[in-house]
């Protein structure tokens, strides 16, 4: 019976090394499917992101709206990478991992075959046991038992062999697509990275670029430009005003939390007049 | 009652800037938020990945448990960054978002208050020139709804001044916030983004150097060990195996649409019973 028993240990430890790698890669598959699902929403998220600011750009000072612009674009550039990454997790991660879901099913057939045809050569086995032990003396019966525990032993024997050979190849497969799967990941991530690195390098020079002082200009006109027009006769502009009875708004809070990027004091430009504020509400929005 | 009219309209580019501020901002607010939470739920999805990396590489062979282990160190180790990334865009970005709401209401409410002062003027205006219409003899009358006007007019022309100021703070800090929001987001997911790329340029090494090989070894010494220590008399070992009369699973689907990393034949290595098969099982899991 050791040969029986042997078989039965090797059947176990082929059992458990099929049943763990479909345990594990389905929790892979599973988990990286919804790691994709995640990043789309994240794509999802910064693309409304790109559309307000886009929205938000056209209702702008120029200087600001082309700032905004650019960044939103770039931000849209990486979003068609974080696309691409998606694209590539499901067809190099994603997708093979659920073939070998499919492989690991083929294996687990053939594995139940040979548990089919060790259990005929166990049946074989006791049925010439009872002969030897009811029918000792009948030679006939008992060389026919074991002519068939020959025939089902040597089929046990040929089927383990081809098994261990399916199993081997099967351990062979699974470490190399664990390898190439896991790679491809770890490649499409980086690839994704790197880009996104790129853009937003580009970004930060267009937000850095940008200054304030202009768009302050023309904030100014647009508010003066309305007041102007209509000031031929200002009715008490030349009392001097009462000191202020209440803080200014905007110089409370928020500005203590925050490093302040430019302190000059903004100039009283009395040139507002002329800046271009017809123009400005005229410019297409290009979008 | 031009000056009155052109206050009015300067009241409604006010309002129209602090409104358009208001919905924007808020809207980046609440976008950044989710894309931040996104981004925390893609950390908690690789955060799962690493865990059952690491349990499935604790029934793994050496090799492949130490390089399985590795990459999930990496992986982790993206997900700290990823962290990072989220506390980071919480304190730099979503929250001053959330203090900026608080300094457009105090906006508001100044805005609101020179409405009253305007409208306030417009009072006094109109009972002026009822009087004037009904008791035009009356100088005393007359006299005082005057002064009242000028006074109201003076209040509105001080507020109005005041408001522009304000307004005009407000405007610049915007504009600096925005430009130092968004600056500091773009850095915050550079920061990140360039960190992922040197955390995977490391697991990519990692895995590119594994070689399954001997992962293979430690398998069939596993197989075979099990199989060898009961076959001192092997039943029908001595028969040739008949053809095969299925394909082997292993060979099939899969193999077809990926790239074989190794090529050679894996060699039937004798010495697979010398393999330390009870020092792979013996070993602690470090974990």
């Amino acid at each position: 019976m050791n040969i029986i028993l042997s078989r039965d240990s090797q059947l176990r430890v082929m059992e458990n090394t099929v049943a763990n790698a479909e345990k594990y890669f389905g929790q892979f598959c599973s988990l990286l499917a919804s790691y994709t699902r995640k990043t789309a929403r994240l794509r999802d998220k910064a693309d409304q992101l790109v559309k307000q600011l886009i929205d938000f750009a056209n209702t702008e000072t120029p200087e600001l709206r082309a700032t905004v612009r650019d960044f939103a674009e770039d931000l849209a550039k990486v979003q068609d990478y974080r696309q691409a990454e998606v694209e590539r997790l499901e067809t190099k991660v994603i997708n093979p991992l659920k073939l070998y879901g499919a492989q690991i099913k083929q294996t687990r057939t053939e594995i139940k075959k040979l548990k089919r045809v060790q259990n005929n050569e166990i049946k074989q086995l006791e049925k010439l046991e009872k002969l030897r032990q009811k029918s000792p003396s009948d030679r006939q019966m008992i060389s026919q038992a074991e002519t068939s525990v020959q025939r089902a032993s040597a089929d046990a024997s040929r089927t383990t062999r081809q098994l261990e050979e399916t199993v081997d190849a099967f351990q062979r497969q699974k470490l190399q697509d664990l390898q190439k799967i896991f790679s491809d990941f770890v490649t499409i991530e980086m690839v994704f990275h790197a880009k996104a690195v790129e853009v937003y390098s580009s970004a930060f020079q267009t937000l850095e670029n940008y200054d304030p002082e202009r768009d302050l200009q023309d904030f100014r006109a647009k508010m003066k430009g309305v007041y102007g027009r209509h000031t031929a006769q200002p009715l008490a502009d030349s009392n001097p005003p009462p000191p202020v009875p209440w803080p200014l708004a905007s110089q409370s809070a928020p500005s203590a939390t925050r490093e302040q990027r430019t302190d000059e004091e903004v100039s009283g430009d009395s040139s507002v007049e002329e800046a271009p504020v017809e123009d400005i509400r005229g410019q297409g929005l290009h979008t």
